[in-house]
């Protein structure tokens, strides 16, 4: 199917900045560009950051005064959505360094305080059944309640207070599944039909010898989302990180299926 | 019912330190005693700590050296163990000062953090079957695991992990209280027939206008326990407060019904 | 020196809500009140909190709908201001119960965390010359930034963010006394001249035999502050706590010499 | 320089698990492998974790009852050790995806609380300049304490408790260099000289468009430490991940200068 994607960003930098901008979506097999355009006025310089393998399009730009940046993009997604639930874990000796880096706990992730929870409520399942348990987990326990929690709040936080927004499902989520030794990351797509119209962050588990998506928040229909980036936590996939202070003047994301 | 203490501290201090010293049993209707004493050896001088509205008779010692410190006790138990189910919550307007000190969250009781959690769960419950509910979850969720805890592991904590031992299970049910607003406090109690013999921690729980006694690890029967000291959480009850360092040479608890 | 105190809250409850107002001054012989007055609109119950050993005036009351709470007071400050650095630490056998707990950490003071550093900065100091040199650190460390911290803010945080506002000040200079073993306690006061003026925090520290005011934010002078309520750290304190949810519609403070 | 190296770890396994292992040198430019051995007792099947840019050769065993393993080396290390004052920070739009990863906070290195601290202590300053006066308060504000620290101790811990490590000593240095914007990350390392004989944790700082060495505890000579892994932080460098549990039977480290 057809996702049209339009983002703007509008933000004021009163003092100069450096800016790592990570809102160009990917173009896999997957999820075809048909075409897309990043417009910024002023033109300031891009400089494509290199390497990554394919995580993301990120560039660094640097920005002063006022910067608006524009995306547009037309894109095919063809995603073959599997029932995760048949899906067999993939067996440990066969992760690659990739897949490794993506068992640990990190920043927003404290899977290693959630093993002895995870261990009682998920430890009887495996693969791709404790994957789905997990997400059903998350999704039945949790309030979506915008405003709820910060840039800095973590699974832990969220596991404790059960209220977040789709950051905080997916960094449970994530949590759960590295506890219990299932790789797992977090993934920023475009997504159609998201009330209020946003960034949107899920998750990416390993199963089967393949990232498959899931969406814990169920906001999301993982057939027609557009990916952007993927890493550990927030902190890898933010669509702009800013080196600095800046103000924001508008923000505004339209995706919609053709 | 008549019980009998015998609990022997023996520490090595290598540098002169003050202690506070709380292993003596209150005297109070529910509990009297009928005879006890505390005896050290080299008989270092002790000075009451004044006040305290009966919650504890805690002694200031100033230790160097070996120290062996024996306390023995005879008490006659009457407490009337209530049905807390039955027992509704004091109205709050009706709390006094020293009751109101602990509705507020404390170093290990993190209450704030778990609102979100509480209400969840404990939300359509009030008074004791509120408290009755808060301590079945707490029992059915942890394991009890010696060794899996430390003297910095808060209720947050254990939330995550799922496991702990009896400091653990009354920190994380008293949170749960306060989180609903019932107040809750930490009471450190000789217990018969806890397995292996030693100081035991519990909570009270304010239904009915009178601390309730509640035992979430279910090792003590409230009916014969006798009352030590009462506080915020585990940092005010503690048997020996050492304001530098010791070595432990030796610790035995004995409590027998006769 | 007459000092004239005009503070008002407006706040609206959606759903009815329990709440503990501490806002009246406390009558001691170092501020002696000539008059006061607590005016509610409406003129809702209120129940004065018994007990409490005059740590503060507070009061229960029932709130709903709109409320606008006045509180107007004369008060005649005499507080003699001692050096502090001159002031011996108070052998801790001598501390009463009172005093003993006020020695421990607690929810936003987390001492048993600064132990470290507080050994190594301020170990070679004693009695009141250590209390001025923490007094002094946490001024000249800190930058005073409004917004910078929250209600969930612990002396942990600020100690790595080195910002904060008033209450964040006495939460650290409280930590570090605590990890020396001075005891500490958290103080609301009506400061004159303060900017913009607003409730105050400050600080006790136990010196001499006796709680000292303390003030390292140095927005006041100690010598006409006054004091409203004293606790363990700002949970104890609050000029309201509520036990629901308000929306806030206006709240003013106005403290002069008169 | 020639280093020889012999490292053996002895771990019985009572249930089956999954082990990554990382404990081989790494073959690099400025480390030639002279030749090197991994013999295991049983030789249970060993697999190389495919990928991972030459930050580490880890192996996938699977582990069960008695396991061996011994590992010896012969390494040429030709490191240039440069004056690191000497060198510029490379400019942010230069950092490609393999080294921004760095930029950012991780599990047991909270960069993102420590910008307050960093940037009033180490603002003046840029570059290798900054790294080094970073290196150089570490080193001058810890205590190196054996036992002083767990495996959950982070940087934020340790900046309050003033105690740690090596791999403390790294974890701080490491969040004051992200906080600033510099990319870091840890590297285990085999050290001659090091009392007593254990793998080391160092950093790695991004300077002049390379990684360069530092160890902030000062236990190593940068010029004659042998590389073995790189990561984020302790979680993604052990020498050895269980997946399950083990118990430790016997661990030693030889490491010489031929």
């Amino acid at each position: 199917m057809r996702v049209s994607i339009q983002s703007r960003l509008h933000y004021h930098f009163a003092q100069p900045a450096d800016v790592l901008l990570a809102v160009e979506a990917l173009d896999l097999a997957e999820q075809v560009i048909v075409q897309d355009a990043l417009t910024m006025r002023p033109d300031v310089e891009r400089r494509d950051v290199i390497g990554g393998g394919g995580d993301q399009r990120a560039k660094w730009i640097h920005a002063e005064g006022d910067l608006e940046i524009d995306y547009t993009a037309t894109v095919d997604v063809t995603r073959i959505v599997r029932d995760l639930g048949d899906l067999p874990a993939t067996p440990r000796h066969e992760l690659s360094a990739d897949v490794v880096r993506y068992l640990f706990p990190s920043r927003y992730c404290e899977a290693d305080q959630l093993v002895g929870f995870a261990m009682n409520t998920f430890g009887d399942l495996s693969g791709g059944a404790q994957a789905t348990a997990m997400a059903d987990w998350v999704f039945d326990h949790l309030d979506y309640v915008p405003g709820s929690s910060t840039g800095v709040t973590s699974a832990a936080d969220t596991f404790m207070s059960r209220q977040g927004v789709c950051r905080d499902y997916a960094h449970l989520f994530i949590s759960f599944a590295r506890a219990m030794g299932l790789p797992a990351r977090m993934v920023s797509v475009y997504a159609p039909g998201i009330e209020p119209p946003d960034f949107h962050a899920i998750a990416d588990v390993w199963l089967d010898g393949a990232w498959q998506l899931i969406d814990p928040s169920r906001m999301s229909d993982i057939g027609n989302v557009v990916r952007i980036a993927s890493g550990r936590d927030a902190t890898d996939i933010s669509f702009m990180t800013i080196f600095g202070t800046a103000e924001l003047k508008e923000q505004s994301v339209h995706v919609t299926l053709e």
